[in-house]
């Protein structure tokens, strides 16, 4: 079988580690490399990843690309935002490029986005392309495995799901996004201005209830400092006691036929990072992931297992409920 | 959206059981019922479970029934073996009925029975429906969810899943089967002859090998009865210290890139049932469901959250692996 060509959109810490994983995958091979950052115009992926092949230089925009292999599938690793991801979507699909990104409100944009999600599924079935959001969250824990977790049940009728991440183990920013180090006055006035936090939980929790058939929900989130109690130290920021450690977001998503709970944990020096899902059902399910699923590496993963089938996908936008199975069928 | 109409054909407990869920689901019709037993034939559905039309009598044989509705489902629960349903499939097919099946054989069959997969697959093919094997052990708990588990991970070498019943908490044939109240003595007899112990551990081990890349393997699997420590009584067997209460069952899949390893305890008394799933991958998954996931009631949750998607599923012989994804959409 041919290996499926492969671009990256987007070099920051998400895209350069797909990037390195990408090139230890037999099925996949990197034919080019695309950052608006003009310091990287031009660049050698070489130069930027170990193993990169030489020939393949980084590009500022999706016009730069002349020519490239049909089948071609592009990860794109640029922004949460929908909109703010939305123009490199368009060209990339203008190209008949397949699309999988780790933009977390392409997930599932139906209800928050409609236009932007009716206007770019058009696109790409006009241009016979699939495009894809997925990840770990949203996109896994807080969705598709709650989901497909119900499939022994006779009757569902709430989704409750509990992740405790340990920022501490993760990337810079995204130890910055949860607000460690901050006063709980900073916290207040930046999650006010939504410059804090997480993005994805309400996409999953619509996700869920279009899985399940619950109906079109009614959303209420809370976003909540986590404050440290002790001192903790990271390669990237210091906590003191009275500090914010990270976020305790919360989430209820009543629908007509049924309740989703998403409770989402992100702080530095976090005990017994997890994932739990409680599916109060008949029979009831209560499934635990000691350790809890790795964001980074996991978000990577969910884009490389993903990015094989999506040449040869249905045409449009789709969820990762439209399958297939999320499958790891790479060796170590 | 219409009702999908339903047939089952077998109406042991698990048939019964299907029957009487099905009633309850709103997206599902129930328009007939096949039972070989002589005893059955004729009879009014509705004297068999409560609610039932009462305009459906039992049918003997598939070849009475005259017309059925276009798009007709029938859930099949006669047998483990695939041989032996075999006829029942070849009927249903010829008559253009899609099958979802309870027979733990039909789960995986293109690796023991190849043969006969490939001719029910062409047959199904020419008939344009659909056929599936599917359930909770095999179909789900020991190979489509560690497969799903493994969806974020960058790669996998091996993995592990042990599932505990209390066979206490099931129906009467399941406690037999398990060699409930034997001598350990009359078990290796039994056991030797095959007529004790749990159909499936192959069949998911090969799936999930298909399923994760890991190559054709070599199975190696050992039944050993689980002794009695103290004594136990259900409401179909008195199991004294020192007699069987069960089964310890293992299997070992070592394929070209990878291996997996199952084991399957499932006798009266049981302490602790769950079900555990290791992925030994990168990164590494553990996830444990306490309390497992009930047998019987999941056998039959998992038939009928398949059955409304296969009239339209794509025809031939399908596995759990080709979706859609295993999903309730029923209220409680």
């Amino acid at each position: 079988m041919a290996a499926t060509p492969l671009v990256l959109v987007g070099l920051g810490p998400i895209g350069r580690a797909t990037l390195a994983r990408a090139l230890e995958r037999r099925g996949l091979a990197v034919v080019g490399a695309c950052d608006a950052d003009p310091a990287l115009a031009g660049a050698r992926l070489s130069d930027l990843v170990a193993g990169a092949p030489r020939s393949v230089r980084v590009v500022s925009a999706i016009g730069d690309w002349k020519a490239l292999p049909k089948g071609t599938v592009a990860v794109v690793c640029t922004s949460s935002q929908l909109a703010a991801a939305a123009p490199t979507f368009r060209a990339l699909l203008a190209k008949r490029i397949a699309v999988v990104s780790s933009c977390e409100e392409l997930t599932w944009p139906w209800r928050r986005s409609p236009r932007l999600a009716r206007e770019l599924d058009a696109l790409a079935r006009r241009k016979k392309v699939a495009l894809l959001g997925t990840g770990v969250n949203p996109g896994y824990v807080l969705d598709l495995l709650p989901a497909v977790l119900t499939g022994p049940c006779l009757a569902v009728r709430a989704v409750r799901a509990h992740r405790v991440v340990d920022a501490a183990l993760r990337r810079g920013p995204l130890q910055r996004k949860v607000g460690a180090g901050r006063t709980v006055a900073e916290f207040t006035t930046e999650a006010r201005a939504g410059r804090l936090g997480h993005v994805g939980l309400p996409e999953s929790a619509e996700l869920l209830c279009a899985a399940l058939g619950f109906g079109r929900p009614r959303i209420v989130e809370e976003l909540l400092p986590k404050v440290a109690t002790r001192p903790i130290a990271t390669d990237h920021v210091r906590v003191e006691p009275g500090q914010v450690a990270g976020i305790d977001h919360r989430l209820v998503a009543t629908a007509p036929r049924g309740v989703v709970e998403l409770h989402l944990e992100m702080y530095v020096g976090a005990e017994a990072p997890r994932d739990e899902v409680e599916i109060d059902g008949d029979p009831p399910i209560r499934a635990r992931l000691d350790g809890g699923t790795p964001g980074d590496l996991a978000t990577v993963a969910a884009l490389l297992n993903a990015a094989p089938a999506m040449a040869a996908a249905a045409p449009g936008l789709r969820s990762v409920l439209d399958g297939p199975f999320p499958l790891c069928r790479a060796r170590g």
